[in-house]
């Protein structure tokens, strides 16, 4: 049961610059910034709704967001969604057929526990469960 | 005032195929689909939390999401934001510089009302705004 869109996650080469330009979008500031280092991003937030956009900066070459934004150029990187216990869900998902990158959940931004699903099971798109810690 | 991501519109090929992955993803069904003949697509809904999940599959070889799976393969393809007055909004964003595809609003999926901006004033996003008729 997925409960809602935690995030949407944009790849972004500039979070300064590009806050000011999501800021201007949705009229409101961003909510928190904070460095994922697991993950080598600066990840700034913005609430809409229930649900948060996500700019994804790489702090370095070697992110794995530095290398979507040379290959695609920056835009929407991945998709999460709200679960309650994430540890069934990605036994769920394995049952199901859906190949996970994180067979074991992981610390992500913002106080959630995420696992990536490979986005070759899913359309293309690459989505992320995540359960608040 | 964005009040809250209406929904996220994924370019697929074939939306019955992609319909059960997405079903067997989520853990629920379908909500409905429907043909959008401006926009030469079949769009499938799923619904997750206050939000929605669009699956787009061209219905035409000259529709703007078959141009869009032949660029850059299946996946994310807009973002919908729903605001209270999509006039006013439309003059707003102008003012502030972003640029718009549609310049008057015009008739989207599931009753709304709708209008893209265009993807290199939001970062590599195509952003689409939307009232319920």
């Amino acid at each position: 049961m997925y409960k809602r869109i935690t995030h949407v996650g944009i790849a972004v080469r500039n979070a300064e610059h590009s806050s000011k330009v999501f800021s201007k979008l949705f009229g409101v500031g961003k909510e928190h910034s904070e460095e994922v280092g697991d993950q080598k991003v600066k990840a700034t937030f913005f609430k809409i709704g229930e649900a948060g956009v996500e700019l994804l900066e790489p702090t370095s070459a070697d992110s794995t967001i530095a290398k979507f934004i040379e290959k695609r150029g920056e835009g929407v990187h991945h998709l999460s969604f709200e679960v309650d216990d994430i540890d069934r869900e990605i036994a769920r998902l394995k049952q199901e057929g859906f190949r996970m990158i994180d067979e074991t959940p992981r610390v992500g931004a913002d106080g959630y526990r995420i696992a990536f699903l490979h986005p070759k099971s899913t359309n293309g798109v690459l989505v992320e469960i995540s359960q608040k810690l």
